[in-house]
């Protein structure tokens, strides 16, 4: 095993999502040596992973490799290597080969995974979009079901097979539920023959009493009329209680539907399992208001595997900024120990939130303004375009935006693998 | 299951490769109802489905639904599944759920799979090229053994990780390991920290006393010295008789080698199996002058699952032209029978042979004019762009090899369908 050598301070960060990578940037010219320890060679752009799940991006429109991104940093060692542990005693970052790495601080950016509440047994039938293979496995379940769908004669199996079901009306939700729709009406009809691919239903369930419910009422109300403008079917109020291979159950009412997709939540990593750290419902580490694990003022964690709360005492949101604005802050904290001082606690800003509705809508809060329609599309579009990093990904996606939105065209209507005998 | 109606010839195609494809296209504005089933929802432009495993391309790059292209097309139905086999008594080819589908007159263009002469125990540490799932898995294997060299410490386990042996020397092999190495020398180096990827070896490993088998001579010579230059061994004369988890034994020398990629032969479908028709060793139809198998005038078969000789007698190559001048040939015979005529036998015109060598060269062999070098590598780029389908993934493409060759950045370096559990 490789570990840094012992002069200059270590820092290690496990994860290279947001959160991570963004304290390996921000601690770029520090008197320190990092090891970024991730489990999957690429850093994701999950925010745009509902459109490779759609077929309306190839998973290399959204990915890099990690080393790439740290070629020009010395500094930085990237280990593609699995994490099971933390010897906070020993400080020592346990990797499940048997092997550890030293560290003097530690960040844990380690994210979170879809999280079923007490019903795992749903995940076969209702699989979730955390990471590029479940995003072409959903992929491929959409595709596949209108396939069958073509050669089903059966007009319950049929429906079945073209019944699509998100449940939670989250942004993930609703760009599933919107993009589904448009796949359906706009991109499909021309190439089957036996099905009308218009009349699939797309079906959005949510617990809650509103789609978006982070977003302002007004823009939540816009939001739902526009899923119905594009005929998808928003259900609210009523939990699912109920998932199988066959459809879901919801208030009393069966759904018969082959493809179920899950955006109703998520569970944190288990980084305060490793630390017997004091964690919130959703696992997620309660860090102070430094970032640092009680107890550990030399373990950080950010990101998605935390909560804590914004100046307002919400709990700041699971949202890329967020991940990013900390791994920000705990590179000039760490920057700032090594030079003798500290830093004033964490104060999240928030920018904004935005969510797409179909191809040609979103929804943009700004808090100072608010948007919707075919303008915050725009805006939408060219922020995530901007967000990308490097300029090929940026014309790779431009470029097939702009086939989707000229020609309904998505190049990456791809079933892979598997067959035609893939069971759903 | 849906049958087209019995009143137009019926012609059912088995398989959408370039020459199923092709036959679809050819019977444009034919008084027939076509049926084209594929066990893959897309066609794959295999010539550069080593781009794909070595992470120059994009999946999405270099497969189209094909649906979409038939999508102008409502004389055509597609079909997603998998056939098993032909009852030429009852003219019914025959679906692997039980269905069953209705023909006057069948193309079976069902291509090939790798072969392994006899050692089909070898295709778990020689994994073969053939289809987009057999891309990723090859580039995961690549990209994998970088990533643990980068964490071996034993110098012998690292050579054999940094140790990359392709096995035959026709196109796919050559082009392979010459992007093999260019991966390991111009590509990667920046990112690792503890390997020096330059110092991978590339081994191409051929049975017979020339690489290009197929080209004139002086060619194949400039193939062999191009090779070389960038850093790829080259073995002849040499066949492989033992291939292991470890490595490879060829001409008696055991090399260790933990990525070892097999481009060294071919076995035909099994259409000729299903019909007890004639093959040859490599289970290739011998078809009749006018495509059709012997016995069956109303069966043609076409592309890489036949075998029929050139107007010189040689064997017509298995490449993508050969299979499109067949579907086509076949389309106008199919055409010409429907308006009581013939047409005189199939005559297959040899167009060309390419092969790319590293980056920045080629060889050519038009018959008339034979070209190599940069020059031949923009004709070879130009004319693979030339016949990808679409203005869509013609500019994606481009934009892919703009940043190769500017940069030496290959954007599809992804490790997916595993973890860093994954074993080799």
């Amino acid at each position: 095993m490789t570990s840094p050598p012992a002069e200059p301070h270590r820092v290690v960060i496990v994860g290279a999502g947001f959160g991570g990578l963004e304290a390996a940037f921000g601690l770029a010219g520090a008197p320190v040596r990092i090891t970024l320890i991730d489990r999957r060679n690429h850093h994701l752009f999950q925010p745009l992973l509902y459109q490779v799940a759609t077929a309306s991006l190839a998973t290399s429109e959204i990915a890099w490799p990690i080393r790439y991104l740290l070629r020009d940093r010395p500094d930085v060692t990237t280990l593609f290597a699995n994490v099971n542990g933390v010897d906070a005693a020993a400080k020592r970052v346990l990797l499940d080969d048997g092997d550890a790495v030293a560290y003097d601080t530690l960040i844990l950016a380690t994210g979170a995974r879809h999280a079923y509440f007490g019903h795992d047994e749903w995940e076969p039938f209702a699989p979730g979009l955390k990471t590029l293979e479940d995003a072409t496995t959903l992929r491929r379940r959409i595709l596949v079901a209108f396939e069958r769908a073509e050669r089903e004669t059966d007009p319950e199996r049929r429906a079945a097979l073209l019944t699509f079901v998100i449940i939670g009306a989250g942004p993930t939700g609703v760009e599933m539920a919107g993009t589904i729709a448009d796949l359906a009406k706009d991109t499909l009809p021309p190439d089957f023959r036996n099905i009308d691919t218009r009349k699939a239903r797309v079906v959005l369930i949510e617990a809650g009493p509103r789609v978006l419910a982070g977003f302002p009422d007004d823009l939540s109300a816009y939001a739902h009329a526009s899923l119905e403008s594009i005929g998808v079917e928003v259900v609210l109020d009523k939990p699912v209680t109920e998932c199988t291979a066959d459809g879901v159950v919801f208030g009393g009412n069966r759904l018969e539907a082959k493809t179920i997709v899950w955006a109703a939540g998520v569970r944190a990593s288990r980084a305060a399992e490793w630390l017997g750290a004091p964690a919130d419902r959703a696992h997620r580490v309660q860090v102070l208001p430094d970032m640092t694990i009680p107890g550990h003022p030399d373990i950080f964690a950010v990101g998605d595997t935390t909560t804590i709360a914004d100046p307002h005492g919400k709990p700041v949101p699971g949202i890329a900024p967020a991940a990013k604005q900390e791994g920000r802050y705990v590179a000039a904290l760490i920057k700032a120990r090594l030079s003798g001082g500290t830093l004033p606690p964490f104060r999240y800003k928030h920018a904004g939130s935005l969510a797409q509705i179909g191809k040609r809508k979103a929804v943009i809060d700004f808090g100072w303004l608010k948007l919707r329609g075919n303008l915050a599309w725009w805006i939408w579009g060219i922020a995530h375009i901007y967000f990308l990093i490097g300029l090929r990904h940026r014309l790779s996606v431009a470029l097939s935006w702009l086939w989707i939105h000229a020609r309904d065209q998505r190049a990456a209507r791809l079933i892979t693998q598997g067959s035609s005998k893939v069971t759903q």
